[in-house]
């Protein structure tokens, strides 16, 4: 299982510092939308490419304009784009076609993706289907339960990802049952007092 | 009936220059949401607080962290910040919250939203509710007829607006009708070989 690390609501320039120190130790490095929202992916460029060993994925949530927004992330040096489970069909079809033309890849948010909307989506060639608890959503959210009950509405899908507070216990328990292929941690390791200790911590707990 | 003219996909020069030419035409200025993803709010702010007349509208449609980006798109200038209405409810009203207290307001984008999801935001305060097909959806749309369905269905809204594809001929059959507060013209404004006079003649139209 990979680990996904989300720098989120920094500064650009603390954001490329923590991508530096990331880069090497886990495995894909996540420059969170608030990053491209405040700062816009012409200015993300430079930052982005300068990863030497960790994927680099571009959080951008497309959720119309697939074409134009995800020819503009691969440029910036994106490895993997973010499109929301929520768009039109069309949309979804589209941004994996430019995947596939960029030879790079796509990861689809179901955040808020009820299972109708899932099953038309569900054949998209080489995505990742992203489990995704949003973060204003109030409710709680049981990681290794949701993957599992994921996994058998949809046991033809072979690449899973979650994401929403995970911690180390929640980390190790999802490596130990095997479905998903990575983890995505934020909070749990960019505010942590040392985030380049806490990425180990994590990468031996789920290795 | 008021006109909202989205400036989209050109570069911030270009859309800073245009925003300076509509301003005092057209009732609201859209910057949309390609400026916003490649070039970034911070970079955006004074030319959305150099509108003088008409009101400020950032397509930033927040999906998550809603009070996070409500609060840096209302700080960049704008009036009006847009919210997909496919986020969560928790999303939708929190960014809501953060409308009231600056004082400005809340756009909620409808485009792929489903009218079981719809019931369960039909009462955000003030909320303008924006009738959207999506630019990659390629089924067709009828914008008289379907503004007219969405009012049957929830005559207890009272601010409506619309957009997509929309030409001089459905705005004034928009206006005609009597129905939504906004009609939102991208391409068929911003494409005329002179987009100022494109504007005015949109403008008498519907005047």
């Amino acid at each position: 299982m990979k680990l996904q690390v989300a720098i989120d609501r920094v500064s650009l320039e603390y954001a490329a510092e923590t991508a530096a120190k990331l880069d090497g130790i886990v495995d894909i490095v996540e420059f969170g939308t608030s990053l491209v929202k405040d700062y816009g992916l012409l200015n993300m460029t430079q930052t982005v490419k300068s990863l030497k060993h960790a994927q680099a994925l571009i959080d951008i949530k497309t959720i119309d304009e697939g074409e134009y927004e995800f020819r503009k992330g691969y440029e910036s040096g994106a490895n993997i784009l973010t499109v929301m489970g929520g768009s039109s069909v069309d949309t979804i079809k589209k941004v994996s076609q430019v995947a596939q033309e960029a030879g790079q890849e796509i990861f689809i948010d179901l955040m808020e993706t009820d299972n109708q909307k899932m099953a038309e989506i569900a054949n998209i060639p080489d995505a990742i289907y992203g489990i995704h608890h949003s973060k204003d959503n109030v409710s709680g959210f049981d990681a290794v339960a949701t993957v599992e009950q994921f996994h058998k509405d949809f046991p033809d899908i072979k690449r899973i990802s979650v994401a929403g507070g995970i911690n180390l216990d929640t980390a190790s328990r999802l490596a130990k049952q095997g479905i998903v292929e990575s983890v995505i941690v934020g909070g749990g390791i960019l505010k942590a007092e040392d985030p380049v200790k806490a990425a180990k911590t994590f990468m031996e707990a789920i290795g």
